[in-house]
């Protein structure tokens, strides 16, 4: 369902004019060759003006030429369209104990990726310094010139200050709170850096990829903590202070006795993450140190293991039963290593979910496993990167620098 | 927290010219005078387009002259600016129990205002021609012409097809489900109608009048039902069916042995709505029907109700806890009868909610009374119509008209 509202006009929000180049670049962004004449009559500028742009946007290499259109007669116009390839992004996916870099283009599509095993709690210094090496090594090894690069765009395990791009109390991170993580990576790759949350960033990607008609997606990422990255009316939803879609500290029914990391009780996290199930499993003897252990034993038919799975997928349910209440979506996404364990896990999740939402809510809503996988972060990171530089600012800002650097 | 992104560009969606009046006008929306040189410079248009589409402006009367700018020599400029006393709005608020109509202008002022106690169960034909004959007699008396009515909005007390305006099995309207409300009023009044849940408008009217700059605000009506409105990065959240914001039967933990009037048992409606409240006061022996009966008792200072409405307030306050952790509003609004017992209602959201909802989510958040009080449907339902119809498309739709007409 569309609201009856316009979008605002973007002159007005930036103060800028409707004839900047940025602005004429959306129109290109669909993907299909334009002539200039057609740029005129649907923006309703004048052709001098229509071309000069297009000129710098030719120039700054996002828009190439595609061939000529059919002419009436005389010398057959110039048709151009966006050139995704003209530039690079590092998409970054930083874990508890693990990162992922991978080089994209600005479609997504992943040109080379390097990961390593690095925990988070090493330190900003260290991961980010992993990160600049393995991106400029990414760059030389593809023979692309750092001068091409679009743009950083970096998931992190907790909440951050999307402004700022600095992580907010962040509890598995020691050493992060408040580290500028942009003006780090800036000093060695002087691009637009953008940081988010991890989920935020798996929302993003898997509806780039997979669900791109969908406005309502609610993504959950179940693994060592769980966290939910909400798209609402095609929007990504941070919520006032960034922490929007933090699921793992709602309360559930059954845990009325078991305290969670955070101090309160009864928290989803301290229920159904891959800790607490191995936990769960070890004090009945079996031998399950961590939510891989588990997944390793279900797969491998151990009947306690998959109870604890199933049960796990109802708590799950029990709040996305209340996400589906309160936000409505039409596609729910559940991701992390967690969903490894696939059907055990979902089986649980559909059963409470189905049972305790109101029928109007979910006549029309799928509940999946993610398609995207552990390359999740790494196409939202992209996506982060690339919605940034496209947008008329964007592109302005890219076109004045290219302009002072002569 | 603002997003990056910049919103799509309005000519690309339209499929529409950038130098539409509709656009134009967006920038006069913000009510302070512009020459036509100011415009062109602006957005980048050539002065002749802009005086054309000005000239189209002032006729529709949407933009007034205000006087002359300053001149450095010779015939000094006209400037102009928005006139929101150029046209009317019907909002209508229809309650379970009663409908109000309010005539304002196109900034939500109030100008005349009829009521009726009058059940919706009675049907659509009977409300709805309720609304449609106090509509004209509010237009007649007040000496507005029915051809400067911009358009009607109306709120249900249930679920809304936005982009249709039928309600879709709402439980308490008997008659409604799938009723054309728009074609019936259109018969009648031939405008724009806009139709919309109530605790939706109620969100919308609240944010307008007293909270502008908040882009997250939650706004929870207690009354005979429980439900919310949803404001999300600024905008209205509807959710993929139209049921985004369904609070009322998320389940609590206290109410594992209450059956609700949906089938499910331990929803929210069934423990701290007004009714609800009222039967466990019956159940105590204390003579109280209805919602208002508690309120009047706790008024009175009787402790037993005191200490119900609390109770509900804890309840309300534990869904509020979830809502704040998923959403990470900053502002959070309770309105609706209920309200009126105030600080008793309160004090119990406020006590769950802050022992619940994690630091960083509560940091910043204010849980206050609703100031629209009783008026904030009529001022959301307002709200509604001004906002389509003083968007580009519907700039250019109520252009279109006139040139028709005329």
């Amino acid at each position: 369902m569309t609201s009856p509202l316009s979008p605002p006009l973007p002159a007005t929000e930036a103060g800028g004019s409707l004839a900047r180049a940025g602005d004429l670049f959306q129109l290109l962004r669909d993907g299909r060759p334009w002539t200039r004449a057609e740029l005129a009559m649907t923006t309703g500028l004048a052709r001098s003006t229509v071309a000069g742009k297009v000129d710098l946007l030719l120039n700054s290499g996002l828009v190439v030429f595609v061939g000529e259109a059919l002419s009436s007669g005389g010398r057959p116009p110039s048709r151009f369209a966006f050139h995704p390839q003209a530039r690079t992004v590092l998409a970054v996916d930083v874990g508890a104990s693990h990162v992922r870099v991978a080089l994209t283009d600005l479609n997504g599509d992943v040109i080379a990726e390097r990961r390593a095993p690095l925990p988070v709690a090493d330190g900003p210094e260290a991961v980010l310094g992993y990160v600049v090496e393995s991106g400029k090594k990414l760059l030389a090894e593809s023979g692309r010139p750092e001068s091409r690069l679009a743009g950083v765009g970096i998931g992190l395990p907790g909440p951050v200050e999307h402004a700022t791009g600095r992580p907010v109390k962040p509890p598995i991170m020691p050493g992060w709170d408040g580290f500028d993580v942009v003006g780090f990576v800036q000093r060695s790759l002087p691009v637009p850096v953008l940081v988010d949350n991890d989920v935020n960033i798996m929302a993003l990607g898997e509806r780039a990829a997979y669900w791109p008609d969908v406005d309502d997606l609610l993504f959950i990422k179940v693994a060592t903590g769980i966290g939910s990255g909400i798209i609402s009316s095609g929007q990504l939803q941070r919520g006032a202070d960034g922490t929007a879609g933090d699921l793992g500290h709602v309360r559930v029914a059954r845990g009325a006795d078991i305290v969670c990391r955070c101090g309160n009780v009864g928290c989803l996290e301290a229920l159904a993450s891959g800790g607490a199930v191995a936990r769960a499993l070890a004090a009945q003897g079996i031998d399950a140190n961590t939510g891989a252990d588990v997944v390793e034993l279900a797969a491998h038919g151990n009947i306690t293991a998959i109870h604890s799975l199933r049960q796990a997928g109802r708590d799950i349910g029990e709040v996305l039963a209340t996400c589906v209440n309160l936000l409505n979506p039409s596609v729910i996404v559940i991701g992390g290593s967690m969903a490894a364990a696939g059907e055990h896990v979902m089986a649980g999740v559909r059963e409470v979910v189905y049972h305790r939402s109101p029928p109007l809510a979910t006549t029309n809503l799928r509940i999946v496993l993610s398609r995207a996988g552990e390359r999740a972060a790494v196409m939202g990171a992209s996506r982060l990167v690339s919605q940034h530089v496209l947008s008329p600012a964007g592109v302005e800002a890219a076109l004045a620098t290219m302009a002072s650097a002569g």
